[in-house]
């Protein structure tokens, strides 16, 4: 009786493990679309959105932009140059996606391409980026930390 | 009676926590030492002792290196051109260290400055640093990932 109630408690927590972590990976997936979206939309306020309140961002040239409203304030301060620009791709080719409870990692190689009425030239960028994404007291994941290396 | 087993229950598990937590501290501060030694001089075996089997090195200029094996070589291959240099400093200045549970991130900015005999020119780097570090099975915490951003 005692062995198959711990049987059933076992897997009933494994479960419930597997279900968080289902949970987890599919909330994962869902900021990652919308990482995309905003990154094409060039809409930088749904990039900042998708920061938690105390997030770190380490970009190649900038000092760490630490907290959510300096992040912001990085991201508007780029409309000016971005004026007349095409977003012709953004993506992330995510290599790796590691879950540890309310912590998760990942990194992958980002590419984009920005076109502009001429003369001015395209921009094109590729990197290795890294995303720290944090669950949050309100259940939601967000982007704890950013680094983004060249390539 | 059962008020006061619950206290005890519940302070017992704090204070284990908190001791496993103190723990993981420690072990980073000395993991953050090694590190630091080891380059300083520039003591690439001791460098690659301190990563976990399935580490990953995000380096600018470099494609993702994936695994000990990997970066270790890369160490190696580092030597010729460090031949005759001194290493005059190599700091990192921890601005952040997050713990949780087996999983832990820290950030700071790295600076180093390697001396050669005349004409070579001295090396000096400084960049902004992210190591993720993971409690392994035998109780040990290695990195997991490495991202380096030029300053």
């Amino acid at each position: 009786m005692k062995l198959r109630y711990t049987l059933f408690v076992g897997l009933a927590v494994s479960s419930i493990a597997l279900a968080q972590g289902d949970d987890a990976r599919k909330a994962i997936d869902a900021l990652n679309r919308q990482f995309i979206t905003a990154c094409q939309n060039m809409d930088h306020h749904a990039s900042a959105a998708l920061w938690a309140d105390d997030g770190v961002d380490l970009l190649p040239g900038n000092a760490p932009l630490i907290g959510k409203a300096k992040i912001s304030a990085w991201l508007d301060s780029l409309t000016p140059q971005l004026q007349g620009g095409k977003m012709m791709y953004c993506t992330v080719d995510w290599q790796d996606i590691r879950i540890h409870g309310d912590v998760a990692y990942e990194w992958g190689i980002n590419r984009q391409k920005i076109e502009f009425p001429p003369p001015k030239k395209a921009f094109e960028g590729e990197g290795k980026i890294l995303l720290i994404l944090k669950r949050q007291a309100d259940g939601s994941w967000k982007i704890a930390l950013e680094s983004w290396t060249s390539k």
